[in-house]
């Protein structure tokens, strides 16, 4: 599991005050470039040098508590799934004031030739890097889920 | 069904230069302001003079084909589920230039008091809109639905 | 002058209920990817086919009168200086239900090689653009231009 | 001066691949709220429960080197004007790879009541800190300043 605390900032909110559902997903990339911070070159290293992607194949996000400006999140980064070409990190975003769970996403990505834009076999580290922080769910039901 | 087309702004892209997975939460709540502009007020109204709002609790997203600046999204809203105090909004956002779908989402709202931040029954104004575009979905197995 | 109507987004405040300051740039590089639609293939076509930019290499932003969520600007952009590789558009953003003015920029922009990022004259058919929506100022001194 | 290190996120960039000018804002109020911090509830405390702000009157911001996607922003923040009411801060962003000046902003902000919005004196520990950072430039002219 991999830490970030994420102040909120002053244009993070909305017309109603909290923080904006679309945010919560700025910050889990903000939280997956820094899990992925270990690589050589980092993850824009992988980016701009290898140009090698992790497009979103599917988001779930469900939304807990509400969020303001003023207040920070500690977001923890673990992954529930590796695949061959693909992997899930779940985010879970505590308020750093109380502890409450503001929201908890799932990120599935695919490892991508972005010159091509087509899946590629998952490098070595980044599986690597993966795999130090997998942490199996238990499985509520039979639930299918893509390979 | 309604229809909003939204050009992809110099902007919205990312490093990989498509469009970045979390503006798609944006798109959608675009399209649900266009979706509510029918209520007296607009959604505007409904949130600044009658203090009622639809914070998220899920949103379910598929990316399905990148888009580009310079393209557009074609974005279909329509309501999949409608209970007492929450509605779940699906957009089907497909690229102009060729129909090719980009991305489905699912975002499931609940109209709350925006002072207490907390749930509300639906506004009979607000069910009315919904209820004029459910478009009820196969069920694929028997999955659970929060109510 | 090009007029563009541009309604506030929900997310487009900040957390005093007001836009954002830096919101009006983007609304005004909205407001200029319209003035530039009439180019062949229009501003996307521009940067993505010719491989010519329009990076900005000053701004200037008065904030007169704030604008909230529910309100709209509208926009009107023309152009106040040309030079050989650069040119300074103006935006006037005034709210659209009382007419005040809540916002003038001037942005200055260089016509820019976009894969080698240096200067380049400023193509033929950017000129006459430009030229059609010029209006001279009133010097109220004299105050050096770039060139 | 008071300094900070932003990284650039993946999706600062625009369709041209380097940072999108109105971004700069962004790191500008970043710049600022790092600047506030020592106060008492620091910046958000201003704005939450003294319901003091400080909107933009004016901002120029002058652009001199491209910076992208896997590089850092240093900004340093000063203060380089202070009256009754209003302040000018300058933030000189230089690239952390090579120490090259990205881009320089003024930023003048009045010190306002949020709720009624109007402007009121600025308050003694928000003027004593702008005056622990008070730069004083050499004037190139006789200038006149907003009083």
């Amino acid at each position: 599991m991999v830490s970030l605390d994420r102040p909120i900032k002053f244009e993070d909110v909305d017309a109603a005050n909290i923080v904006f559902f679309a945010r919560f997903l700025n910050y889990a990339h903000e939280a997956m470039e820094r899990f992925f911070a270990p690589l050589d070159g980092g993850y824009a290293g992988l980016i701009l040098e290898r140009r090698i992607g992790l497009p979103a194949v599917r988001v779930e996000a469900d939304y807990a508590a509400p969020v303001r400006y003023g207040q920070a999140l500690r977001i923890e980064t673990s992954v529930v799934r590796i695949g061959r070409r693909s992997a899930t990190l779940r985010y879970r975003m505590h308020r750093a004031h109380d502890g409450v769970l503001s929201a908890e996403l799932r990120h599935t990505v695919v490892t991508t030739d972005l010159v091509q834009l087509v899946s590629v076999p998952m490098p070595e580290d980044v599986r690597a890097l993966l795999g130090a922080h997998l942490e199996l769910e238990q499985a509520p039901s039979s639930a299918g889920q893509p390979a």
